[in-house]
């Protein structure tokens, strides 16, 4: 099998991916006027077939209990709760032998050594985050941890990255409730940057930068909602408009820090803010990202959280040419206006 | 007026314009469902009283003499052939007096003082650059020059960013053949980026980057296409599918140090080049931007050009909580395809 490559541009230090493994023809770009497909969901129960066999599946035991299976024959389980596979079109792949890793051919050049997995988070189609019960999302953070540790343990993987993909519009290519993980064999930009920056803000202040955020939003006019473990804001200098974070009120580096009741804590988070969210603007397309912190890294200092950028705007020329961005909702709006729907969301929840 | 705010990120070097002079309620993105907007083009001749008036038009003289009026008021010209004013919902504005300039209020907030500015193309409501007359888009990059001379002689702008949004999935909210100007007072840290590495390239090798990889590229699988002035090609680690970077050829900071020939030289390469992407991909949405060297900058180890990016994907999740990029179309095969549909284009323009 024939990896893909990793590209660095000339000047700026940022990666891409040549997906040649999920390659294109230019001309299938040509503008198409026929209206949407339709047909089976390959991620629904009984159409395992149409996906790689799975790698990770969460089945119901007899007397409600979870049970786990490892590199489980998908095709076996049709009674799955959770249920990953590798995707098939993956930007990352694992390499021939565990030892050989990954290759960096020059600065310019490397192999896209990795994986890239489908997290289906349930058997039902449209159990999205908004809607889904607390007890299926937990299972969905159940997962998102049980990946975490299975790929940070190989030795090629420098960083993993959890993600979601709501709406056609957000780059969703299927609609079936599901997420993403990428597995790379180096720490992404934006993740560099938020370790330097938090390291030199430990460095100088003797604090964690994001503790500190949290204590001075928790109380200002973008806070949004909080519980026993988690505090949503919409941040200062949001990117998009209606955008929100998710911090642990624990200092902590990642979501594998995170014991039994904060995980479910986050179930509940999801739940009420993506329900709000979905409430307030009629199912938006949205992405959301975890950052976590790199393996091997000095781990004091960073703190984990989940990013939600709701897809409401185009960025343009400008955006894409200066890496300035311009947002037409003010944090503050934003974080009201959601504030009020997550209290309605909790009161449906509860009731 | 109050000015817009900018604000940086928590962590990143990442700068967000609050734009609440065009400033959007929360509830505002409420999906609808309604057909798209029509009636009368503001950009479009006999209705200039829909705009802010101009501040720059272009007329045509008796004996074909071009005839250019600053600080115009475009009410009374219904003839002319490039018409510039200041965008309706400025992203950046002016400040009150011109010797106070933008105000750092602290590391994370500041003044949005600058310019905003609609360069309208043609009197042709579809005159764009993939079929314009070349004679036509000569006088747009006279504008653009016009344009770059007039704000960077304002004390409170440091860099000025000329851009292209085409097609409404590309950001254009008006299809009216247009370009819009933003002029900052400070140095946008994609251009920043550039200067840096160009800077540091030169230091190691006593030459400039984009000037070796020019000579590289022309000999390369990526080559497209080039005229006496200009070379273009597929960049090695092209973020978007398709995408195509025109260079010139000379060792220059800037579009300002370009020459009358050069200028039509320029001219013909977005004739041919947005003329085959468009031929070939049935007139897709693209964005292009300058990047040329800021105002007050050393200048010697830059190299200007422009990045066109067609909007052929969407940066979902992945890309957006880690900078890294998936291109599912290799450069290789986009320059193949672009290279052909050049040489049919060529013709049809010489013909």
């Amino acid at each position: 099998m024939v990896l893909n490559e990793m590209r660095k541009d000339y000047l700026l230090d940022r990666w891409v991916v040549i997906a040649t493994q999920r390659k294109r023809r230019p001309t299938d770009f040509v503008r198409k006027h026929e209206p949407a497909k339709t047909g089976a969901c390959p991620f629904c129960p009984s159409n395992e077939s149409m996906t790689p066999a799975a790698e990770l599946v969460y089945l119901r035991s007899k007397g409600g209990k979870i049970r786990k299976e490892q590199d489980a024959d998908g095709f076996r389980h049709k009674d799955w709760l959770i249920r990953v596979f590798p995707n098939l079109f993956p930007a990352f792949t694992p390499p021939e032998s565990e030892k050989k890793g990954t290759e960096k051919k020059n600065a310019f050049l490397g192999e896209a050594v990795g994986h890239h997995d489908v997290i289906v988070e349930s058997p039902r189609h449209d159990e999205h985050p908004g809607v889904a019960s607390v007890r299926q999302l937990g299972l969905v953070v159940d997962a998102y941890v049980d990946r975490l540790e299975f790929l940070l343990a190989k030795p090629y993987v420098r960083h993993v990255s959890i993600f979601r993909n709501h709406g056609a519009e957000a780059g969703a290519s299927l609609s079936h409730a599901h997420s993403q993980v990428i597995a790379t064999p180096f720490v992404p930009q934006i993740v560099r940057e938020e370790m330097d920056a938090s390291k030199r803000f430990w460095k100088n202040h003797g604090e964690c930068a994001l503790c500190n955020i949290l204590k001075k939003e928790r109380r200002s006019e973008r806070f949004i909602w909080e519980n026993g473990s988690f505090v949503v804001f919409a941040p200062w200098a949001s990117v998009n408009p209606l955008e929100f974070w998710i911090l642990p009120k624990k200092h902590q580096a990642s979501l594998l820090d995170t014991g039994r009741r904060e995980r479910l804590d986050l179930a509940v988070a999801f739940r009420v803010c993506l329900g709000a969210l979905k409430t307030l603007l009629d199912d938006p397309p949205y992405n959301y990202g975890l950052h976590i912190v790199p393996k091997r890294e000095a781990v004091e200092f960073y703190h984990w959280h989940i990013e939600i950028y709701p897809k409401l705007a185009i960025w343009a020329g400008f955006e894409k040419s200066t890496g300035i961005y311009i947002n037409t909702v003010t944090p503050e709006d934003a974080a009201a206006s959601l504030k009020e729907a997550t209290k309605k969301e909790e009161k449906g929840i509860k009731a």
